[in-house]
This record gives structure tokens, sequence and C-alpha cells, in this order.
């Protein structure tokens, strides 16, 4: 049985799996370029799924299990997965914590006019006039209450934030003082101070975010997107900034990535910009490494416990 | 009975005041220039305690409460008061949540690289390589127990850090894994991640960072300071900085206010500074007027339960 990586789960991860399962041909490398030889043979494929074209998949003959090692599987090929019935699992669930410190930094950025300070710092100039509000009482509206959505509720109750949830169903979660159901999606906007994006693409989700609920948001709120760039419709975004019907926004994620030259985005003074970067941490392998050892456990001994098993026809 | 303030305390805390207390002259300023003309006849002086030199008290015949609206009292002319036996009040304990938000801020704009993509977004640069390492299970060394020590203790907890106190007995405190006493500073010091000095300046805490604190952090170790500046040997500081003994500082208070401009501070690359507003909030007056207004009604009813007296010769 051979298995094929191509991405870096790390030198110790690599020691430990070999000598855990010394039957196992391990072909571990940092990119699909290196990786290229050993397409034909692999029955299980190890990806942070970006260079998972339908091309790769048809070279990969033997493939029988593919392990995405990030959440995100929106760009996989699954018409081809589908066709080749091949089994995909993903890493849903270890974002919480990095994500939840990252939207936690923006808002307080914002809180504390970082930015000014920074820009002060380097004339030397010391101005004490502020227009400063405390985050303690403001409310947050965030969009999914998953693992992510989750974790920021937590740390945001931690400042006195009201947290309102926005799901499916609209049933309760831990952390949320309230949750809505995506159906009253405007109202839960109309409520936030702080609005974060937290969600997947799938079907459903796409341009959740259009130009009614930029205009079902108050003028003063400011809107992070640590989701994906579609569930958002940019050109509504980008209209909602220019003309303040928002006060700003913090962008990880973008319709197009890397996001490109031209992009107006770029150059907004109410826009902060990051490379998607928000999920990315020192604890990544560390939470990453132990679901794919669970699931290989699982596909050796033929049982179907798998983490993060995806519907191929639901996408998640 | 007349009360003259040098604080703008808003104008609808003013109403609600002479509302209230009819038989009260009140004159009520924005600064110590404007309220020259009432300084003699004062009996209560309503300060933020920097404009409140000997001379000024010495000008004010009738004074018998000085209310200083902020925490630190250190700059006030204690023997001058003394003479006088003036009563002094302050408003400790309103700071907990403003500068709880600033620390976390700051924590994590270090956590997540801020300035970094900031200056890539001037660029247009998308550049996804990250050193980050999370917050989480990492160590916040604590100077100060107080109602800032604790509100930043329990904000840090929401982020699953090992939290050390460091204060004068040992005794422990919420929100503190831990609390050691001052006699075993270094060792609080050689634990924490980050170091969070909140000290109000004393003859006790001037200088409690110096050379041998610095050294006994770990080289990775960052210095956050929105005490007050003296509570450093800011030239030891300067050299832990240059050295790279320690990995970087957020400063708010230095030695001397404004920051003078051949600082070197000032250019350093793993410093930031902010000119002393870790504690502005658009709550400060919310919370300040009613430690005024009690101390008031305490005041006029000749009793003797003031909220935040301080002892004249301890200074707190």
């Amino acid at each position: 049985m051979k298995i094929l990586s191509s991405v870096d789960i790390g030198e110790k991860n690599v020691e430990a799996l070999k000598k855990r399962y010394s039957f196992i041909e391990f072909y571990m490398y940092k990119d699909i370029v290196e990786a290229g030889d050993h397409l034909r043979d692999a029955e299980v494929f190890v990806t942070f799924g970006f260079d998972t074209t339908a091309d790769i998949i048809q070279k990969m003959k033997n493939l029988k299990w593919l392990q995405c090692m990030s959440t995100g599987i929106d760009m996989l090929p699954f018409e081809t997965l589908k066709e080749r019935n091949i089994l995909l699992t993903n890493v849903t669930g270890i974002h919480g914590i990095p994500i939840a410190e990252y939207v936690m930094a923006v808002i307080l950025n914002n809180r504390i006019d970082a930015f000014r300070f920074y820009e002060q710092q380097k004339n030397k100039i010391w101005n004490r006039t502020v227009k400063f509000e405390e985050i303690y009482g403001k409310t947050i509206t965030i969009l999914g209450t998953g693992s992510i959505g989750k974790e920021i509720a937590r740390k945001a109750k931690a400042f006195d934030m009201k947290t309102i949830g926005v799901n499916t169903s609209g049933k309760s979660v831990d952390y949320f003082d309230e949750v809505l159901p995506i159906g009253e999606l405007n109202k839960a906007l109309a409520k936030g101070d702080y609005i974060v994006d937290t969600l997947p693409l799938t079907d459903q989700t796409r341009k959740v975010f259009g130009k009614e609920q930029f205009e079902s948001m108050k003028s003063s709120a400011y809107f992070i997107n640590i989701g994906r760039g579609a569930t958002v419709d940019e050109k509504a975004l980008i209209d909602a900034l220019q003309n303040n019907m928002i006060r700003g926004a913090t962008l990880d994620v973008f319709e197009k990535e890397p996001l490109p030259e031209d992009n107006p985005l770029w150059t907004m003074d109410n826009v902060y910009i990051t490379p998607h970067i928000s999920g990315l941490s020192n604890m990544y392998m560390n939470r990453a490494v132990p679901i794919f050892e669970h699931n290989l456990k699982t596909y050796i001994e033929g049982k179907d416990d798998y983490i993060n098993k995806i519907d191929l026809n639901k996408k998640y």
C-alpha cells in the first residue's frame, strides 16, 4: 500500500508514521511537483486540496482515498471524485482556535485604532486624541455556529460582548446569547456591531452576502470574512465600503486568490487585507495529523468511523 | 459651597449634578487655564491630576477635597496636600475593561503579525509565509493583581493562556492560575511569554523592572507596560531590546511624557508605542462620574465611606 503526500506534515510526524506503519510505503513530499512520479501508484493521497485537479485525479489510477489536510474543499473536482467513488475526508474542526485568535485580533485592532498609532510612531507624533469605543457591550453577529463560530463566540463573551449566531435551523449553541435561522439573516445582521462570516462555500452559501445584506447592517458595522470569498458578492461589498454603508472590513479570503492587483479592495482606507492566513498556526499539524492517522487506522482496518467523511453530493 | 473642575465630565453629567445639588455652585471647565479665576474660592477640586501643582494647591485657600478623575496620582504634590490635610480620592477600578481590551489587542496584534500585513497591503503583496505562534497555551505574567491585572487575566483565560500574577503577598486572586509574591518576581518573569506591567508608581514600585529583571525573561518574551513609565528602568529596557534579550515591547507609558523626540524607543523595530491612551474610552466618564458623585454625597453628609480615599503617606 502506497501513500502519497503533497503536504509537508513535519519530519517528526513522518518518522512516527513510518515507524508505526512499517508495512506502508510513504512518499512524503512538500508539493505536487515533487510528488509527480508517484501519482499512478498511490492508493491514498494527502493534500491541501488546491493542487488536486480533475487531471491529477485521472492520473492517480489506484487512488481510493483522498485525505484533505484543510477544511475548505470547494476547489476539489467533485464530479471526478464521484465517478471514481473516491473516499474523501478533511480536517474540519481544527481551525477554531487560530481563527478565533485572528478574529479577536482584528476586532481589537480596530477598537484601539492600532494602525493609526503605528503611523504616528513612524513620525514621532504624540497625539492622544482618540475616539475609542470599547467592545464591552457591543454585539457580534457570527454566520456559522460550527467549531470556528463557537470559539469566536466563547472568546467574545470574555469581553462581555453580546453574541448572535446564524445557522441553518436556528438551534441554540453554547456561547451564543441568541441564534437565528438563516431565514432571519438580515435581522441578525441589523443587530451586529461586528459581523463575522465563517461560512464554508457550498451551493447554499454562495453569495449569501449581497447588496441587501450590506444594506441591512448598521452604518457603523465592521465586517470580517474568514470563511470563503465566494460567500460574498464582492461587488456589493466594495460598493458598501465605498459608500460608507458600513464602517470597514477585514478580509482574509476573496473571490479570486491571490487577490488580483487591480482589485480596488487593496487600496481602500477602510479595508484591512490579509492573504488567507487566519487558519495558519504552529499548532496546525499537531491537530491535523492525528485526524489523518485516525482515518488511516480506520482505512487499514476496513471500518467506517472516519473523522470528517465528506458526502460527495452535499459537499460537506 | 463651590466645586471647581478642570475636567470635561460631559454636559449631561454636569446638568444632572446641577439639578440634583442645586445648593452647590458648580464651576465646570475643560482645563486649568479656564478654571483659573475660581481657584481661591473652591472647596472641592475635580481634576485629572497633571495640572495640580503645589503652586495651584497653595492658591486654593479654601480647598478641602481633591477628587482625582484618574487612577495615577504619583504626580500630585503630596507634601503640600499633607500640610493642608486635604482629602484625596481617585477613580481606581474603572480602567480594568479598557486597559484589558488594549492589552489583549497588542498581544493578538503581535500574534498575527498585524503590521507586517498592513505593510504588505500597501504594496499589494500576497505573501502567505508566516511564523505564527498561537497564544493558546502560552503563559502571561502580570505584575499587579488589582482591577486591571485581574481583568487582563480573565480575558487571557478565554484564550487558554496560563496566567501568573505577582502581588505584594502572593495571595491568590480570581482568574490567576498562580500568584507569586514580589520577592519571587524574577521567577515569575522567567515563566512568561507575555509580561504585563500594570503597576502604579509608588516608592516601592519605582524601577521594579531593571537589568536583572530583563535578564530573567525568556529571549522570546514580549513586554507590555500600561502601568507607569517610572516603574521601569528605561535604560535597562532599551538595552534589553537592542540586545535581543527580549523579543519586543509595547509601551503606553514612559519615564517622560510626551516621549522626547530623541528617545531611541521611537525608532526601534521591535517596539510599538502608543501615547498613554490604554485607559481612554467612551465609557470613561460613565464610570468615573458615579464615583465622584458617591464621594460628593458622602462629603455633604459628613460621612466617611468614600470610594478610593487615598492615604497621603502610603500614596495609595
